[in-house]
This record gives C-alpha cells, sequence and structure tokens, in this order.
C-alpha cells in the first residue's frame, strides 16, 4: 500500500464515486439530490448514511439556484466554512459565521441557551433568500425553526441540517421534517444521531458545483 | 421537541456522555483511552465507531505529556485546526496548517502527490515531539509514514490519524497500525473507512483536557 497508493487527486475522486455508486443505487434519489448523497457518503466514509439523507421534492434545485444568484452561506460553525470549497462559489457568495460574534455571548447568556443558538440573532438581513448550513448544534437548528415560526427571521431558500450528537440532533432534524410545510422552507437533512460540519459542507459543495473532484 | 430540548451547554456534555457510557461499555478501552473514545464517539454521534478505535498502548499518555509541554499541533486541514477548542490549550499550543501555504501547489506538482501530502515538506522543525492529527486525506498519512521511514521526517511523539474515505483511508491507518513498530511513534487511529476532522479534532480535544465540555 505504501508504494502504490493513488496519489492525483483528480484520480483518487473518480474512484471514490465509483465505489459509491457500487455499493448503493445512488438513483434511487431524486436526479438533482444524486451529487449531494454521493458527496456526504464520500465525506464520512459510510454508505450506510445513504438511508438517512431526507430532503423535501425539489431542494437541491431550490440551492443551486440561490447559490447561482450569489446567495449567503449561514453556518452555525467554523468549521463547516472551512469545509465549503470557495473555488466552487461561482458567485463568491459570502460565508457567515456569527458564532465567534463578540456579542454571541451575552445574547447566549440573556436567551439561556448556547452560543450556537444565540448566534443566530446575528444573521439578520443575511438570512432572507440564503442557504443555511448546520453542521453541528441541534440548538442552532430548534432555534432557527423557531425563529422562522415566530415570523422573527426571514426565510432561507434552503435549510442544509446536520447537526450531530446525541442529545437533540435526532429530534431537531425530525422537527424539522415535521414542521417544512409550515416554515415553507426546503431541506436536506441526514435523519438520527449521526451528521457533522463535513457532512454538511459537502453538500453545500454539491450544490455549488456539478461533480466530486474540487 | 421545540418546546423543551435541553438548552444548557453543560447538560447536553454530559447527558451525551452518560447515553454513550449507556450504549458501549467504555471500560473495554485502556484508562487513559475512556475520554479520547468518549469524545470521538461523541463527534461523529455513531456509537459504532467505538469498535473501530485502535491506538498502541499508552499513546494517549504520551499525547497528553506532549501537550502539556506546549508541543505543536499539525494538521493536514484547515477544517481539523477549527475543530480544536483553543481554550482547552493550556499552553496555548501553536496549530499549523501548511495546506494553504503559497508553496504547496508547486510542491505537490513537483512529488506528483495530493497537495494535502505536499504540505508536510513544510512541517519542518516544528514536526519533531509534536502532535500530528490527520483529519481529511490519506495521502498526508502516508507520506508522513514514508517520510519517518525515510528518516528525511523528525518524529513526532503522537499521530492522531482520521483519514476518511473510500480510496486510500483504510490503507493508510492499516499501513500505519503495522509499521508503528517501525516508526517508533505512538499512534491513535479509527480503523476502516470512516473518518474525518470533527472525529480527528475530538480526540485532540480530549487529550488536552479531560472531560467532555467545552
Amino acid at each position: 500500500w505504501l508504494n502504490s497508493y493513488l496519489r492525483a487527486p483528480n484520480d483518487i475522486y473518480r474512484k471514490s464515486q465509483k465505489m459509491i455508486e457500487h455499493d448503493i443505487d445512488v438513483s434511487g434519489f431524486d436526479e438533482d439530490m444524486q451529487d449531494v448523497a454521493i458527496r456526504m457518503i464520500h465525506a464520512c466514509g459510510d454508505v450506510d448514511v445513504g438511508v438517512d439523507i431526507a430532503y423535501s421534492a425539489g431542494a437541491a434545485s431550490v440551492g443551486r439556484t440561490a447559490l447561482a444568484k450569489g446567495c449567503p452561506i449561514l453556518v452555525d460553525v467554523e468549521m463547516v466554512s472551512h469545509g465549503i470549497i470557495r473555488k466552487r462559489l461561482a458567485q463568491h457568495n459570502p460565508v457567515v459565521c456569527t458564532l465567534n460574534d463578540a456579542r454571541t455571548p451575552a445574547k447566549a447568556e440573556e436567551l439561556g441557551t448556547t452560543r450556537s443558538a444565540a448566534a443566530l440573532e446575528f444573521w439578520g438581513d443575511w438570512l432572507e433568500g440564503s442557504v443555511v448550513v448546520i453542521g453541528n448544534a441541534p440548538t442552532a437548528l430548534f432555534h432557527l425553526i423557531q425563529g422562522i415560526l415566530d415570523g422573527r427571521f426571514a426565510k432561507p431558500a434552503l435549510i442544509v441540517a446536520c447537526p450531530v450528537g446525541f442529545v437533540g440532533a435526532m429530534e431537531s432534524k425530525e422537527t424539522l421534517i415535521a414542521l417544512a410545510g409550515d416554515l415553507g422552507v426546503p431541506y436536506i437533512t441526514l435523519r438520527g444521531r449521526r451528521g457533522g460540519s463535513a457532512i454538511a459542507a459537502s453538500a453545500l459543495n454539491a450544490l455549488a458545483k456539478k461533480g466530486i473532484t474540487q
């Protein structure tokens, strides 16, 4: 292995894609979601997550259109931001993370919630028509859902929801799916406890540009 | 769920830890590895990765000692860097990522390899006694192993190896395990295709400070 491993980036990507398509039948996904599903599986090295990918009809197409118009990308944590491949963003879309905004800790204290959730209070005018990518915090997704339902937050064009973990992740994503009609916002999500910033960023990367290469 | 979800960060962490300890028997890990294993599982929301965690005896203790002395932390991608919780680093250890070094693309071309692998050529004096955390690229891990075997690279104190994916990830980690004796470097790894920057960073966070809270 040490002497024979693949070194050319695009060869590696192409072989990865072939291996994923060998292991699962991506034709089970709507056509506009197949690239997204392959890239999410690629990001975690686990074809089993395929069964947990859920989305509203046409969500990927809506996301692609919004990105092509230059919409902002709002993320809950810096790791998601750094997983987004900037050269795939043809419109140089702004990527916004307010978790480390100086006002966030006090806002979290005031609201009695996590910094991840409180950070959304500073998304303001960025939100309308944006693509939101949540890769870590269930509380951020819950806070977003509540804010939109209350009419306090503008509607993003698409929510990519991949919070991860044992407490609230599954629950927050099921809440999104259940209330999607009331929210009036399309979504792409990964049901269950699994998720994370790499999977979330990979979905965005697939929406930004076709194909699995860099 | 929308009205009753947990919002206090430390309550969330504590409940997560309890749920993980309920689902798997962490006493199967050496004592110095239990925190690391819990945090790696926490990062991906999947207790099943527990069976794939492998390490050389005493590796976690070696890592903790190196970090406590202020050793550098060398990472293959920015996502790992941004997953490392800086306030856990009592010695303000430098976190170094040379992937976006201006010299890296030309070096990758020269060596006929990925940028992720070529970036290691610029770790230089940082390497000796460092903790290396690889969260993405199998080629980076292969390149590190070869460089140490050749005597071109100094020895880190510990390698945390979590490359992810379908092409080379499993192979690079099995190579590390098989050659660990020749390398003379302790390791913590996640066998198989699964891995990624969140899991890699979480292992480092567990080494940096005891406990699952921020």
